[in-house]
């Protein structure tokens, strides 16, 4: 019997990518659960990450460190506040704040070079361009652009003509569909972890905009998220 | 007066650096220098950015911590064996072990997220497609490739238009012409470190494939290497 092919999936720890890494496994991969430490400023979600690795089986786990802290730019890596209670943004063309510069592309190069060592051909990451409109790394053109790059970087292509392929299986759907595909796969989202800016106690907040898209998105998928809230 | 340009300079610490460092400030940009600890073996290459930085004035010099070795895949960053006296590749098409996977998309990440922090629009890498050969992310076809997924990754492209150019000024010339080049624009070959398994003194080896293009290059440029070579 053949070993099913690799993919590394990136595990923020959020909804999200849980979903994703249940959408990987159920098309047959073996997954490599890649995750990282870069300065955010609430480290319950890498805990979250690895639960949520765990309970999805992982063949491994990694958490790389990167210190995207000491070059700033963001209010998930900084001193800045969070906004609460709807959409901060800042630039004519509404980038929020919590925008963390040339995040995915650092966090796919390095599922790349992962990929890489382990010769696996698929990456899979949960970004999204309906609920993230304002991330222009969150956008179908910049995830295309992103392979055509992946595959001039790295040996798979050069050596024997392997396709990198990166996989943004949650591109166009609301956060109401993403939760419904994850509870058809079985994802436990009482493990994920959505908040930006939880209480000391770990309790979401329930007022940033993370927490907000994803209330809104049990409501409409008319399931009950089983995560407790500061403000319940 | 309008403030110089700014620009993202990779820094390895060795001789192409140095020159492309040279190049940036004699084009007028005001420069912020950025290396990697990335588990390489020797510690003695960052010592040098920082020196090199130092002297060509950099506005800013950033060391970024990132645990390529926890991944592994590269005789640079593993306890593979460095291969001497000649060039030792694996793989049919001959990439060399010291290759390391995706690391210049990974670097140029890094410089992309902090040219944005900065408002910076141009990066500048010293990758050069003549005496690198087997490196995928050494080709111009890939530089172009990052250069089109950074605007489609970053605020700049999509807030005001702003282009962010990927400069790699020695993309075609051979060794010897960097080190004339370098030379005209005054730049100290004796901080530099080009070595990939120096000894415990900090003494290049003289026999590794880094060390045999070094002297090949200054020995047809005709100038005197600065630096000693514990083969002396």
């Amino acid at each position: 019997m053949n070993e099913p092919a690799k993919a590394v999936v990136l595990i923020s720890g959020g909804l999200d990518s849980a979903t994703v890494l249940a959408i990987a496994k159920n098309r047959g991969y073996g997954c490599y659960g890649l995750s990282f430490d870069y300065g955010q400023r609430h480290r319950l979600e890498l805990e979250a990450a690895g639960r949520i690795a765990e309970k999805a089986e992982c063949l491994d786990h990694r958490v790389m460190h990167i210190d995207l802290a000491g070059i700033g730019g963001s209010a998930l890596t900084s001193d800045a506040e969070v906004p609460k209670d709807g959409p901060h943004r800042q630039g004519e063309q509404g980038i929020p704040v919590t925008y963390v510069p040339a995040r995915n592309t650092i966090f796919l190069s390095c599922a790349l070079a992962w990929a890489e060592v382990l010769g696996a051909c698929d990456i899979f990451i949960g970004v999204n361009a309906v609920d993230y409109s304002g991330y222009p790394d969150c956008r179908p053109e910049y995830i295309r652009a992103y392979e055509k790059t992946a595959n001039l970087a790295t040996r798979a292509s050069v050596e024997d003509g392997r396709k990198i392929r990166i996989h943004a299986p949650l591109m166009r759907l609301r956060k109401a569909d993403i939760i419904r595909q994850g509870l058809t796969l079985g994802v436990d989202y009482a493990l994920t972890r959505s908040c930006y800016d939880p209480t000391p106690e770990g309790l979401a907040c329930g007022a940033c905009d993370a927490c907000r898209l994803r209330k809104k998105g049990f409501a409409e998928a008319g399931s009950k998220d089983p995560i407790p809230y500061a403000s319940d």
